[in-house]
């Protein structure tokens, strides 16, 4: 079966609450880029797919970074007088800043206040903080839950956190394929309860695997299960001598909830797979985005950094900090759909479609149109219009000229690259195209 | 007396008066891509304009197609059972299927439904439909017509049709220029009693053949007469060895009808006929249309095949599938107007102008201007606005380095050609410019 | 003390007034494109700055023309027959039309009105005209006043003028720099009493010259104060072997009046200063129009010239004959202010800072983004809001690959320029970057 058979025969319906399934699974898990949440996460995926897991000791120096120590958590809060527990980490993992170091005293409010932090627009929201790179500690609460604390009081605060020579923990799924040229899928798993960014990245991610390992393909598929900047500096210091593979690349986060698609492209910005995006968002219809390359966003700031300039883009359907619910508490189970991972899970693959069909012909009679009536390929009345797999037969016949692959075809003609993948087949068949060596 | 001379010199209203006479003396002629209906055409072109004709034997192989069998008609007619002939080729010849098959035989409506074809959204309007490639008959009427059947009667159908070995027939006229360099004109013969599709090219080629043989010219000129993509492929076939003197070309069609102009470009997209036919049309005011090439619409399909790729553009007015009346007998001398004709062969004339006066000078003062006052080119006040001639002027010695001819002195100004032509000639008498050697 | 600090010091509302005087102390003079007009404007200019005078005696060939004779006048009128002054040198030169050969006679109204001009569409204002390379004399007037005028009445009529050999006078003022290359800057000083047209360019040039005169720059500036076309042409003949020096330059003039900026590029389209006008008026905000180079306008027309294609801009607010003051008499001291000569000069110099400072660096880690955090040049607590000089951090870090230099990098960011140097410097300082050797 190839890729296109399989768009066509995937239950996507049930895919999609199964994507939704598995966030809903790793949504308690507190995650950070370090410590026993992202191994946790990682045994689960691995239920899924195949799935080899590496662990890279504190102090390890990648490039100009340092594996950090490795962070756990046990319990935190904050109780006041009577003994009531205010602030609670049991209730949401998102109250802890990540990577707070232990703390266990009883303080004042007006001492407490620096380490307390809220969002005064969304009172009932917990906002989502880190400090991984300075040793302090914080609580996120709800503004409500802040105005009700008293200055005439003194509050026990816990937190039973570890912070210490440990490791940093990533996998990898690989898939080989025909060739042993790459495309490299990227998705955040540092993040605790927040589920578009970017537990909706690592459904997809773990659904593209899962599809793509049922069928055969030409390219090998690398995905990466990766802390957020410190991960994907890790990974590339580690395999630097085997980025040359990677054809393709793209990182995944925010792909589960209910906005447009929006395809940030590769720094090169014009490489295949901004191209292969940019073409099936838009026959996908109005609303989506392409934007151009910027160094701030995901982990392609990585990828694409001037040393490596790999041509891997970013696709998410509402960008980080394009809506209010980005690293907050609202960032929920309620904020993604089953139906928006799977349309994701669906577009994603007709990109990587286009990746495996993108070949070149070369018209076997470029002199004048080959007559395809008599091969059963035209309409037998002249004078009805023609129709589009007509049109697309003339366009891949006029342009297989040797310049010209199935998806400047697409472009040039405006006709969506199934299509045009379609009519090329069907030419081959009869002779007519013969696949350009490379 | 040169082209641009002549352009100022013709009697437009006359011509189009003369070239809407030579459609309507061909309206009634019924003409297929073979036959003796071409044949009585081309011999009545013949006498406005010197005319090669070729004939080519069914049979003769023409790259991936066969010449086919030669196709006449005398008579055919649906008659009802109180003999009276409710559809009859003699009214219009649009009647008929073209490439009909002969049949003469009696039978139900419900036997005969298959072979009719009408128009249900134009109740009065014949189609035109063709089976060139697949053995068949057929009758188009009006659908007013084919609401009076009776399905309780039986009809007696005759067409009398031969179709057999013989030829297909096409005619060139070349009028040598100085230069063995050519340009094409192509129109295709094939249409029966249809005016703006295509007996208005046919005209157009007809007439710029009769302006042009009256003066020198740097290019020489090739105008084909020939049936659709057969023909056009026949004349590939046979003059490949030829086809690298065609410098520029144009394919002429639904040139008469009181649509504004359109020009498609040809496959390479920005050769000097799709540059100057863009100038051209960009003067004469809003409304005209550019259109990139698409591998479908008229000859330049073959001319611009990748096996050829030639620089051959296609000028119309309202392209075919864009007016209603198309393909039907509503394309008929009320759809057609002199005028249309003559500004159309007004249009085409300015196109050619460009051509042959499209040159490269150099600037044999290029530091600084010279000083225009001293040798008159100048007003003697200063002060007063400069005047379009004196910014064509300067324009022209500015652009005047040798990387520029005089369509992008035109192009990067927007000053008519004509404009920027004039003052080249003036400023090289005054010994400013001295055309570039090839 | 850097242009960059110069800029921040300025006091510009003092400048402004200062550079408005000095164009009141020089708009009585009467100035041409020859005489003692120019020699007194220059020396008053000299009070400001380091000024060198060339006279270039009349006859001189430069390139296609010659200096004309010296024009210099004391005195003209028209007397009505009651011995009075109808119009008058001393109460506007503006009266005498430029380079007017001497008169001295009696005449009727029929005979002196072909040499009388008028702006019937403002009639309260004098119109400017010159006749310098004809030799013709003339009056320019009010039309209220020519309406006075009586057919039936002698005028005697005094032009007190001389038009012999003498000097074309310039002046130029140089400003070493670190490197030999050269900006250049242009003004025309052949007006007289006009105000935008060009006394604001000539007071600018002049301010430009005096700031940059109090410090270092790694650039020579090179001020021409020339007369209009022939002062360039002569410029140009008499310094052919130096211009190769020029690397930016620009033409001054209309740079007092209220409207928006408007730059005009040099031929060459894309050079350096054309891009660096253009980011400085982009971000300055809407309004500010950036045109194409057409072979027209002020001296650009010399300097771009195709024999010399020098990168040669023009920097003007209202562009000549877009203003309907432009050479009349109401392109006064009025129709300028202070603060639209300051912010000029503040723009101006807003871009030589960019010409200065448009370096390419290197990346000394690119692979992959450097810790920022740890040299703290990142904000602690993470989660937040990036701002603006984090991004232009990493904007200037993912650009510095060796194809792009400040300039390009502002451009690709839409960060401005200012703040892309300073991080720039912030980022060399902790070693992340080093200049690029040329």
């Amino acid at each position: 079966m190839t890729l296109t058979d399989l768009r066509h025969s995937l239950d996507f319906s049930q895919l999609g609450k199964d994507m939704y399934q598995l966030v809903a699974e790793l949504y308690p898990i507190c995650r950070s880029i370090t410590g026993d949440g992202v191994r946790e996460t990682l045994t689960r995926l691995h239920k899924h797919i195949p799935l080899t897991t590496h662990e890279v000791p504190s102090g390890t120096q990648v490039f100009d970074w340092t594996v950090p120590k490795e962070w756990n958590i046990r319990d935190a809060y904050i109780r006041d007088s009577r003994g009531v527990k205010i602030v609670e980490f049991k209730e949401s993992n998102l109250h802890v800043m990540s990577y707070s170091v232990p703390v266990d005293c009883r303080m004042t409010l007006r001492q407490l206040r620096p380490h307390l932090f809220t969002l005064p627009d969304h009172q009932d929201w917990i906002p989502y903080r880190t400090s991984y790179y300075e040793e302090r500690w914080g609580f996120c609460l709800r503004h409500s839950q802040l105005l009700r604390l008293r200055d005439d009081e003194e509050y026990d605060v816990l937190i039973d956190s570890t912070l210490q020579d440990g490791y940093l923990t990533y996998a990898e799924s690989f898939l080989p394929g025909d060739s042993p040229d790459e495309i490299l899928i990227s998705a955040h798993v540092c993040h605790p309860s927040l589920c578009n960014d970017n537990l909706s990245g690592v459904s997809l991610a773990t659904f593209m695997a899962k599809s793509l390992a049922t069928i055969p393909h030409r390219f090998s598929y690398r995905f990466l299960f990766i802390p957020g900047t410190i991960g994907a500096i890790t990974w590339l210091s580690r395999n630097e001598s085997q980025v040359s593979r990677i054809r393709h690349g793209i990182v995944l986060t925010c792909v589960g909830d209910s906005g447009a698609y929006t395809y940030k492209k590769s720094r090169r910005g014009a490489v295949e797979i901004d191209r292969a995006f940019t073409h099936v968002l838009k026959h996908l219809g109005s609303g989506n985005r392409v934007l151009d390359f910027v160094p701030y966003g995901y982990d392609e700031r990585q990828f694409c950094s001037p040393g490596f300039n790999l041509p891997v883009g970013c696709f998410m359907r509402t960008p980080h900090g394009q809506f209010p619910e980005y690293h907050t508490s609202a960032d929920n189970l309620e904020f993604i759909h089953p139906r928006n991972l799977s349309e994701s899970l669906r577009t994603s693959l007709s990109v990587f479609d286009i990746l495996e069909n993108n070949r070149a012909y070369l018209n076997q009679n470029p002199k004048c149109e080959p007559q395809l009536g008599k091969r059963g390929l035209y309409r037998a009345i002249g004078g009805s219009n023609t129709d589009t797999d007509i049109l697309a037969m003339l366009w891949v016949l006029n342009l297989s000229d040797g310049e010209h692959a199935l998806l400047d075809i697409a472009e040039s003609s405006g006709i969506p690259f199934d299509a045009v993948t379609r009519v090329a087949a069907l030419l081959e068949e009869h002779g007519l195209l013969s696949e350009k060596s490379k």
